[in-house]
């Protein structure tokens, strides 16, 4: 069989990134222009975009309104096998993690989370919605569904911090099971407004539903992440 | 502070897929036109849309091209701290899986390549191109690259099956050190045609990187997954 061609845009992708490499662009560093981009080159404006548009899709760069191409940062790593809290890994790695609260309510329980958790419909539930950011760029929104038989009053501290940290302190609970569920999705509705993607724009989703040491429903998380911020890494075995 | 109000289309897109649970439709089953759901529901085409396409993004639903609108299957579950073989989670899962070889050649190590295996600029690698079937929906694409210093002579073998367990049975390999990455990107190029999506539809990469008993490179996987066909699932701790 024989190998199958590669068609010129991706051949440009290839020289585009090696060139980009040779450069030494760094983190959220501005491309040139497509102008000139096609002029270095010596192609036209709409190859450029194909090879552009193909490095976008890989995540290696991103777009800003109106204001050109930049190097996309290094992706965070999470290992779920881990699972560490939030500002934990983001500290690890060198960044800087911080938490916005958009809204927290205390609000009834509904069907479709009655049956992940048990808990009756029209069960009190915490609900708090939140955007994380690394290194001030909102990477992520979260919902977070608590159950308040286990922590009253947590709605009147603040959530703009590690809320796992906050169970842990204060009220002495310990997500001791945890079912990790992650698969891309389409931002759509409030999430992506919050994030301030256009709606479709395609993003990552991590829920986590977290249970005491009781076995009793402890807390929901459903975050909601920009594809081209975080990457799922797990090692197996160790490297000789 | 307020919980933020959903618009009318998510409020519908509740009403819709609680309809659909309560008619069972289930896995590939077809839904009613959209007229006929935009009548059901008393509302407009253009919201009916909508809600529609948020279920699409959710991966609850997926469009078939001009035939309307279906049921998706369930995710596939793969738990990358486990990580065994594509047939064996499959069957596991009670689903049928397929491999089919589109490519396969002996070709030369390029820089990319060279970088992440440590082999040289140039050595010669086995490049083998397959697309894998559930239940005979065609899920995904995969690269394989195997250290051909290892198993001379596996490309003259059906590569149509599990390449661990050929490397296993006939070449005593087995990889005892692997990374795993996985990212969300959109597909293009190659990977979406053989996947017959349109290009820059959402699709999720899994990257497998593995070292065999003397630590020596034995083979990178890297695989594009249709975006609603697998979810990563990994549980910790014990349910009580």
């Amino acid at each position: 069989m024989s190998r199958i061609d590669y068609p010129v845009y991706l051949q440009l992708r290839d020289r585009l990134w090696t060139w980009i490499e040779d450069e030494q662009l760094g983190s959220q560093q501005r491309l040139p222009s497509e102008r000139e981009l096609s002029e270095r080159f010596h192609t036209t404006r709409v190859t450029i975009r194909q090879a552009l548009s193909q490095l976008e899709a890989e995540g290696l760069i991103f777009r800003s309104n109106r204001r050109g191409w930049y190097i996309t940062p290094e992706r965070l790593r999470y290992d779920p096998s881990r699972d560490v809290g939030f500002n934990r890994y983001v500290t690890e790695q060198g960044f800087r993690p911080r938490t916005e609260t958009l809204s927290k309510v205390l609000t009834e329980t509904p069907p479709w989370l009655s049956e992940i958790t048990g808990l009756a419909i029209g069960a009190p539930i915490y609900h708090v919605f939140r955007r994380r950011y690394v290194d001030e760029r909102g990477l992520l929104v979260e919902h977070n569904y608590i159950n308040p038989a286990h922590c009253p009053g947590l709605l009147s501290e603040s959530t703009d911090v590690s809320i796992w940290q906050m169970l842990r302190d204060q009220y002495d609970l310990c997500p001791e099971h945890r079912d990790i569920e992650i698969y891309p999705l389409a931002l759509k509705g409030l999430e992506a407004e919050a994030l301030g993607v256009n709606q479709g724009t395609a993003g990552l989703y991590i829920q986590r539903l977290s249970f005491d040491q009781r076995g009793e429903f402890l807390e929901l998380d459903r975050e909601y992440w920009l594809h081209d911020a975080l990457k799922i890494s797990v090692r197996i075995g160790d490297r000789h």
